[in-house]
């Protein structure tokens, strides 16, 4: 007799019911999630090199994983049932679904590699191979609030840490030297780790959206621009904030007040049924009315999660009939980068409510406090 | 007239010149690489949502990145073409592969999505898809002698990381708090960052291989297991010790003195054209016999470089044709671990010279000095 398993909880059990009901208006019987993540959503299972099959009916998640996650497993998701493979995954997906009444099976085609599906087919003969979009992307977009209160733990760590590095910091220092600093007082205030490699970018090193932090030393009246994140349970916060030691060049405040300004706008306009490009467009309005447009190249923002990355982008790549929603939070996060000279890039969360939005993160931002 | 370039540097020039040599024995005519760490071997670019375009002859390797990135390829890789795309990956290679005379395209199996593939499909018509093993994972599995000196100088990092968090580890401190520390000290060391997250796993925790650090408290007698790795510009190392404050439990010793002579035994038979299977069985014997072996549930060790898990593979689902080759870094990292009692890893990185090995990790391990 199997061993009695704990009920799962409603949360997880709506989550799964939400996924299911695709699944069958997909005439699909079953679907094999693949990504980390997804799999922590629906099981509340950490671990990795494991994946899930969900039926399009009952209650019979089952992950697939093997012998180094067996204690992990009935710890963080003891309602779940297991499969402990010892062969290679796809031997175990048929042995589990020989078992089973499924005919068509859905693979995620956002996350399922050429590879995996050619093995998966090679095993599961009678059984059609369906790639489908699972709608867990757009599922995950609208947080519960349970999710909010991850996030928002996530962003006042990151902000005491924040803090705490405003009071470390002192020229002479490395940009890497105070990443490591940053990361540690997350982590020691509770953090299960960061969100993402920090970035602490020095003057010209700031023109770099995606800088790495290294052996440049911050001096005095260097601009330093730093962003950060912290995950508490999972869900990730994310700013940015740029700072002066001592003082700032006058080219470097009209930028700043322009990007602020640009933010500002942005987070304005958000509400429930504002098209992700319409705020985009508030703040890129804004930056090229300045005559910064150019310097602008990414996105305003992307959604937050579990992961660091989600749904929905305010960007003007994002889908032209894709609107705001009540439960997503999103990072607004206008930048302009001023090649060979530094950059300003300013980023806040924000969570859509049901009449407006709500602003997550509050670190100060007007240019007195961003010198220092 | 195009910028004029830098020359590519040899040594990614001749990474390029084995992957163009195999793409012309598959008869392709260029492949699209998609995973970012591949297109940081072959690139020197750091960045991600990006790919990179390898044709089968001539020097036109092409990054697709979009303007986020623009500053940064020209610093970290400033010998490479670049197209900065507006809109989506699919169309910027659409319009570079327009150009070109390509009839057959290679697409990585192992990480091309599903969803890619169609989106892809889509956009390049008269052009054939196929889905190819592009032979990276083998070719960056030999590690030239500059990839060594990384990985050493990353676990040089790590040593000194942990021998200063043996000063620093008290009774009464989570296991969350020394991980913090931990990885604090590998970043002010030097490390571009870590290998992965830490695991400090404390008494019944360390049962779990892959436990997240937490809040449970280390006691006067407790049993650690900690299992840290730096990076230093881009390769990874990867140790696991074992340590108990003050006295460490018979049985445990026990199980510490199977562990230590079984990844003793296996390091020994480390050498060239040693099945990968072999030196996992090596350990598994030694463990088996002395009665533990269904509490060593994972394979014995894997490569390691630029990512943190890499060809080869010592374990028993190891192809078994696998052997060992010069150049090749592996963990050797037998375990035994007991449902709510604890447990015991020990691991060190061995390169495969010539003639031999040679262990690039020396921290002690003896019984004795596992007691602090």
């Amino acid at each position: 007799m199997p061993p009695r398993r704990r009920p799962v909880p409603p949360l997880l059990k709506s989550r799964a019911a939400a996924l299911q009901k695709r699944l069958r208006v997909a005439d699909l019987d079953g679907l094999l999630v693949v990504e980390p993540v997804d799999i922590r959503y629906l099981t509340g299972f950490v671990g990795d090199d494991s994946w899930l099959f969900v039926p399009a009916r009952g209650t019979g998640l089952v992950i697939l994983s093997d012998s180094r996650f067996t204690t992990q497993i009935e710890r963080e998701s003891p309602h779940s049932r297991v499969v402990i493979r010892t062969g290679a995954m796809a031997d175990a997906v048929a042995g589990l679904l020989g078992r089973k009444n499924i005919a068509r099976l859905g693979l995620p085609r956002d996350h399922v590699t050429l590879g995996q599906r050619k093995k998966l087919g090679k095993a599961l003969r009678g059984i059609k191979l369906v790639p489908c979009d699972d709608g867990l992307i757009a599922q995950r977009a609208v947080k519960t609030d349970d999710e909010v209160k991850h996030i928002v733990r996530a962003g006042k760590i990151q902000q005491q840490a924040f803090e705490e590095t405003l009071a470390f910091i002192e020229p002479g220092m490395t940009e890497a030297a105070v990443a490591a600093f940053l990361e540690y007082r997350m982590r020691a205030l509770g953090a299960d780790g960061v969100s993402f490699p920090s970035i602490v970018a020095a003057d010209a090193n700031a023109a770099l959206p995606h800088a790495i932090p290294g052996n440049t030393k911050i001096k005095k009246g260097s601009l330093v621009l730093i962003d950060w994140g912290a995950k508490f349970r999972g869900y990730c916060s994310d700013m940015t904030r740029v700072i002066a030691l001592g003082k700032m060049k006058p080219k470097l405040r009209e930028v700043y007040r322009v990007v602020l300004d640009a933010q500002l706008a942005a987070i304005d306009a958000i509400k429930p049924g504002v098209p992700l490009r319409a705020v985009d467009q508030v703040a890129r309005d804004h930056i090229d009315k300045h005559g910064y447009g150019e310097f602008f190249g990414h996105g305003l923002g992307h959604g937050l999660g579990l992961d660091i990355h989600e749904e929905p982008r305010l960007s003007p790549l994002a889908p032209k009939d894709g609107v705001l929603k009540p439960g997503h939070v999103v990072t607004v996060e206008p930048g302009v980068y001023l090649p060979g000279v530094g950059g300003v890039r300013i980023e806040d969360d924000v969570l859509v409510t049901p009449r407006g939005k709500r602003v997550l993160t509050d670190l100060p931002k007007d240019l007195d406090s961003a010198i220092i």
